[in-house]
């Protein structure tokens, strides 16, 4: 058992989970006094927020993944293991995991959320997602194929679904690859296909609520949707996609469309797991938490980021928006409670303290909402290149990323137009 | 028929993979009146130099990757299909894919070469391949998921066999990529893993013949293996694999080495084709060709690089060595003789011009014969950085790879530890 964690006399806090949350989390219980074992079903870290970058060809895969050992490299009481959390045994104190089992004192789920497909069998046969590095991948070889078999089908119907591009969500990954794929067939399509009728690539992007990015202010959300359609986005409001049947995708309103490229970033849900039922879940399948982000019903249980909802905070009675920012705020308070536990101290209630937020559509265009300030545009689009430089871990991914911007800025190009894929390395299992 | 292909009242020089020899031809066939069609398995063009940084986590994959239609964006009469070639059909003038049939005026086979098992199923289903750059990154992932499972299993024996790497075969590809997993295991594993025994990651370089390098000067040869050994790898010459059983290597010398990092990069054979059959077939199931390049025994059919064998010349009567600047100079000339043949000129035989060979072992650390002069160590090292990032395609490949290999130098870092695989895309089948 504990798959070789050894025992260090120091009490462990095992963190499923290396997002946004559980980064910052293991970060700041460095000398802590604790032991921190962190299990991730891969061995990087994701900065999801430039997904969309990798699916269109503009990033390299790498430039956004950071390997947890290197991250972790000089830390002492540090163990990484790259293992699937399938079950919490909160009665033993251990969980349940691919390699074995591994107990615990103090437990973090910060494992986020997995796309939902809404129970709905045929779309997740066919849909494309966009919440990891690897779908992103994915993505790119399959856009990227199905544009080089529309050129040899002598099928006329089948050469417009491999041509038809269909984006189901309009959150900001949504927009954000509708615009980023836009570009891609306005500067990149005509040159690489000089033989492929490009008005007849088509990007549709289907949104179930009357505005995009339902997150942020009405300005940012008429200021997306008037940019994408200039950029001749097909953008379809308040449509709701119903089912995906031979070959088309099936509205609401009427419309079938024909696609081999679907792309689903419509809604998550939270990961499960098993003894975690539903009398711990709120909605979205997210985790109750009291306010120091304590599983409600749990002890010495934790869960933080977008997994979890807190209906605690006056402001958010319906739990908190699902961003990177609350779960790196959630991830530094509980480092200073878990601390302030083992010290007797009281615990800091958890107070989300809203920077902003930011959607980039294209080249110049962004759009950003902080407070009372409302942008839009190149200024907004600059914040946004900034911002998410700033983000980005290690200062060499930070090089490639700015060679990459620069490079696709100047030239109107996506260089990474590659149909790649290496062979899948299963996770272990039963190792132990 | 001749899948979407437009006849264009010119004559139609089919090629047949776009590795060096092929992409040359392609390029000097600019404005030569002749319509070009380029297929290949790929979308893009593998500079094969650098796979082993790939394979040991040096660089990405897409810094040694160039998409085909980037490289021909601006060429008028010429079409990339991404397709398998199955067959020649010579009689009629076409090509058999996995997209249909097509039709030729002349056809140029530069397909290379693929990896040879000598016939043993065993060594083929469980060892490492590094021919293609997908093969580079599926050997990454499964030497960096070996190291992870190392530390997880309680099997001691089992934790050995994932730490142990042996890469057979000491031709240039073999002996680098033995350098730069050695440094891997020097620089990288230590920090990345303070947990693991790091003298109990064994790595071993099998070779059949008494030298390294067999194709460089004995002064190459035995510098590259001083250096070899001087970093730690077991280097072991006159040695023969017999076959993979149990989860063992086994060698001729009556040892066995438990492994599940079995890279085998031992030997190549000819791509072989239907209707191309042991008639056209010499040494290592090479296309015979004459002192153009023609095929033995078919008009207008040509092989060019790796896939072919041409023992007119006086100085190679057992054919060239399969090298790269080998099939770059027959795609030049090549180029020229086709021209010359629709204007009713005279054929150029081949000659070809050996410009050098270099091999790298790690850093300061390479071997380069240039006629006369044999160099090694840290000179000749900066002599192959030069040629080979002059050889990259792309200044955005150049300054990534450029990048890269400051940071590794400066850090002794390898920055792309990512256990990572996207979903792969089959190549089209009867789309038309």
């Amino acid at each position: 058992m504990d798959f070789n964690v050894p025992s260090v006399g120091k009490k462990r806090v095992v963190i499923v989970g290396g997002g946004f949350g559980g980064l910052k989390l293991a970060n700041k219980l460095c000398n802590s006094g604790f032991q921190v074992v962190l299990v991730d079903r891969n061995n990087y870290h994701q900065f999801l927020p430039m997904i969309y970058e990798v699916a269109s060809a503009g990033l390299e895969p790498s430039s956004i993944a950071f390997p947890f050992r290197k991250i972790f490299q000089k830390r002492k009481d540090f163990y990484f293991r790259w293992a699937d959390v399938t079950g919490v045994n909160a009665k033993e104190n251990l969980i349940e995991t691919s390699i074995g089992k591994l107990k615990y004192d103090y437990l973090v789920i910060a494992s986020g959320t997995e796309t939902n497909y809404f129970g709905n069998q045929n779309i997740e046969d066919v849909a494309l997602p966009m919440k990891t590095v690897e779908e992103a991948m994915s993505m790119r070889n399959i856009l990227l194929a199905n544009l080089e078999r529309s050129l040899t089908t002598a099928d006329l119907k089948e050469r417009q679904a491999l041509q038809n591009i269909v984006i189901v969500g309009g959150g900001a990954t949504g927009v954000e690859v509708s615009g980023a794929l836009s570009e891609m067939k306005r500067f990149v399509i005509p040159k690489d296909y000089p033989e492929m009728e490009v008005h007849k690539v088509n990007i549709y992007l289907i949104e179930a609520t009357p505005k995009l990015l339902s997150a942020m202010s009405p300005q940012a959300s008429a200021n997306a949707e008037k940019f994408l359609r200039g950029m001749g986005v097909n953008v379809m409001l308040n449509t709701l996609v119903q089912d995906y049947r031979e070959g088309k995708v099936i509205l609401d309103n009427g419309m079938d469309i024909p696609t081999r490229n679907f792309i689903w970033v419509s809604g998550v849900t939270g990961t499960s797991f098993d003894n975690i039922g539903s009398e711990f879940l709120g909605r979205g399948r997210r985790i109750k938490v009291d306010e120091h982000n304590k599983v409600i019903g749990l002890d010495n249980v934790f869960a933080i980021g977008d997994v979890c909802i807190m209906t605690a905070e006056k402001d958010y009675p319906n739990g908190h928006p699902q961003l990177a920012q609350v779960a790196i705020q959630q991830g530094d308070l509980l480092a200073s409670n878990l601390k302030n536990m083992e010290k007797g101290k009281k615990l800091k209630p958890f107070h989300y303290r809203n920077l902003g937020s930011l959607a980039t559509v294209g080249r110049n265009k962004a759009v950003a909402d902080f407070n009372q300030l409302k942008m839009h545009g190149w200024f907004a689009w600059i914040i946004w290149l900034v911002i998410h430089l700033r983000s980005i871990l290690g200062i060499r991914n930070k090089v490639m990323v700015l060679v990459n911007w620069v490079w696709g800025y100047l030239t109107y190009d996506k260089s990474i137009r590659l149909i790649m894929a290496a062979k899948r390395v299963k996770r272990p299992k039963g190792v132990n």
